[in-house]
């Protein structure tokens, strides 16, 4: 034991020794304008519906970009609608930093998803600004839109943004087509938003974990590893619907019995395996759906989650080894067609060290973690080598008007950020 | 095993015996007949959609009651839109008795459900007419509206059909109130077609079992001994709705999970306990509803039948106590709420026998068993000894195209109606 206290004792004393000397966000700042960004599609049960392209949203973006040029960006707006902050180096001939994040939501959404990274990157503005900080490399801070309807800003940046996905109809009701134009993008012209691989040295996002992890185990920062994998499938299960009063128990091919028996394997097989992939069943559609009919047939999709592609495989093909067995119990016959999947998306181990190291530096503890939900930051490890930071979410919850960050924790992401981005400068990758 | 034998042969002789005498209905003019009405509403893929108040009922409607008129019977529209057949008896101060079924069908229904009973109390009368017979009593024939919409004719002739229920929407699209008006009922005065105690003998139903024990057992006629009690919760399942990424597999609050395992328990209960209960999940929904989120509610139906209200009871006390534990394993707080309760009704034991006689007497196997399913018998047993007589449907399919019962099962069934209502008029009770 002797060696690991030695070891954690002077960790803690060198902590405490550089974290004296570095810039530090300003929780107060960082509050006054989460509130200040809340009040744009504020719920009168707390939180935000400022799904991208509603008016809210155009308000917000109008209030972010208003706080980017004061902080003496450069704003402009690109043709997928983005907006882009841009803030010059010593030397404009190298490929530019960029980082930040989202300002629209879910409807009945939380204050801080997307929002703190976002208000975290032009924290670190200002917080240049005051420190006379001037970079080598030039910095550009990203506002992307649609985050939560698709990622369609940073997938336009990344140029995988597809014409057909335009007719697509976003939360607001809007088409992306129609809701480019109005946050005053060009849908005609979208594809010249892309970027290519070289035009960043690195792409940074702070973002609230929304998970429990960091807030249960009382660590200040996540170190994100990657962005896991995600594979969805609609199951369908076929049986025989037939009348509830004169059909008896043991004459059923119950398609409800069948989708109920897949759930509680699909539930023990996620569990049984060691690692922190997740499996769920989220949606169910029993046909013919009255209370006096045995289904005859139940739609219900699976989504399971890894950082590791191999496994979200290997965790199906358990779940599709115990469903025939159901299959032989019930009579009911189960099929799979292929929904959705994201290819899982890893962060730079460089630069997942040095915001470890910047966590160090400033005294506050940190983790390395997968990311359990989509991001930004993986559309731009398409064309650069990125970094998340995560700051913990209070319970865990998020996409509710019950989501939470503490000013302090908001700030201390900022202040990773920042010294994450100042350690980028320098670094020779 | 000498003494069952003996009586078996005895049996078969005796019925041989009595077989020869008796007036058979024809199979041809059944099939014929059941051919015809299937016209009126006739899906392509075969079938009727005939729901209660569409043009297609109000056309069969017509072709019903020429049939009637051209067999005699004074014909009329009660105030509620039932069709009333009369025949005059020897004695018609003597209560009247009273035979019939529906001829309206669910969306994509059979050609049997409720047609077999209509034409096959028609048969009768045709029987009648050709061999001479008059009653002692007077004779009615019914042709209920709206079974399938909730037994609406016969609730408004026991009288418990309430002002309320007019305003509920039929599948027509319309509401109890126009059908009414639209098959020549009045809705301002539908109280009027009640009848009371002491206005009929009896009440007879032919219909098809619509289940798959005569079938499956080759047993000619199903002497009903009663309609099972229906009982159906709305069971809500509520856990914490969470981002189905970010939240690891033991910190969740899954509704679908602890709506699944009470459904895996609902059938295991059901099943092992002794007896002829049925208990269904049929319909569900999970909110709030999509691929990536856990879902935070459940909301799902339960039903169960018995005979025996008691037993039905019981069974969703077993269920109930195996909730519990469902609630500890899942965290998920599981509630009911009462949706619907049907008592049970119970056919007249003495008629019972004389169906069982008739049967015999035809030379034809029979068997008493429940009803699963409801029928208008059991708002009629409200008002009159009643008895249900059963013929076999294939494979005990209902409520669908591929609903069939053969032509000498419809007759079989006439056959028995028609011995069991001259049987009822000569018995002194």
């Amino acid at each position: 034991m002797k060696p690991i206290i030695t070891v954690a004792f002077i960790a803690l004393l060198s902590s405490h020794c550089f974290a004296q000397n570095l810039i530090k966000a300003s929780p107060e700042r960082m509050e006054e304008r989460i509130k200040a960004l809340s009040q744009f599609g504020a719920n009168p049960e707390g939180g935000v519906s400022r799904v991208a392209y509603s008016d809210a949203d155009i308000a917000g973006r109008q209030y972010v970009m208003g706080l980017m040029k004061n902080a003496g960006l450069e704003v402009s707006i690109d043709k997928a609608g983005n907006i882009i902050g841009k803030r010059k180096g010593k030397n404009n001939n190298l490929p530019a930093i960029a980082f930040g994040s989202h300002i629209d939501s879910v409807p009945g959404g939380g204050n801080y998803d997307g929002d703190v990274g976002s208000l975290g990157a032009i924290e670190c503005i200002e917080l240049m600004n005051e420190n006379n900080i001037v970079t080598e490399h030039p910095l550009e801070v990203f506002i992307f839109q649609n985050e939560e309807g698709g990622l369609v800003g940073s997938e336009a940046i990344s140029g995988i943004l597809t014409e057909e996905e335009l007719s697509l109809v976003s939360s607001s009701g809007k088409t992306l087509r129609q809701g480019m134009i109005d946050i005053g993008g060009d849908p005609t012209r979208f594809r010249e938003a892309a970027r290519k691989k070289g035009d960043f040295k690195a792409f940074l996002e702070l973002h609230i974990e929304q998970g429990g992890f960091l807030d249960r185990e009382g660590i200040n920062i996540g170190v994100v590893e990657g962005i896991v994998g995600i594979k969805q499938w609609m199951v369908t299960f076929t049986g025989k619907a037939n009348h509830a009063g004169t059909t008896p128990m043991d004459q059923r091919q119950d398609a409800m019995l069948a989708a109920a028996k897949f759930v509680v394997e699909t539930n023990r097989i996620a569990r049984s395996i060691e690692g922190r992939q997740v499996a769920t069943n989220g949606k169910i559609n029993a046909l013919p759906g009255a209370p006096n009919v045995i289904p005859g047939k139940v739609e219900m999709t699976l989504e399971i989650r890894d950082l590791d592609f191999e496994k979200i495989l290997a965790v199906f093909d358990k779940i599709e080894l115990a469903a025939k067995t159901i299959e032989k119990e019930t009579g009911v016959a189960i099929s799979y067609s292929d929904l959705n999947e994201d290819i899982p998306a890893m962060t730079d181990k460089r630069i997942q060290n040095l915001i470890a190291a910047s966590a160090k530096n400033l005294g506050l503890t940190h983790k390395f973690m997968p990311s359990g939900a989509g991001h930004d930051t993986q559309d731009m490890a398409r064309i650069a080598p990125t970094g998340m930071i995560f700051v913990p979410s209070k319970d865990g919850i998020s996409h509710s008007p019950k989501e939470f960050t503490s000013p302090q924790d908001m700030a201390n992401g900022a202040s990773v950020l920042l010294q994450t981005i100042l350690k980028l400068d320098k670094a020779k990758f």
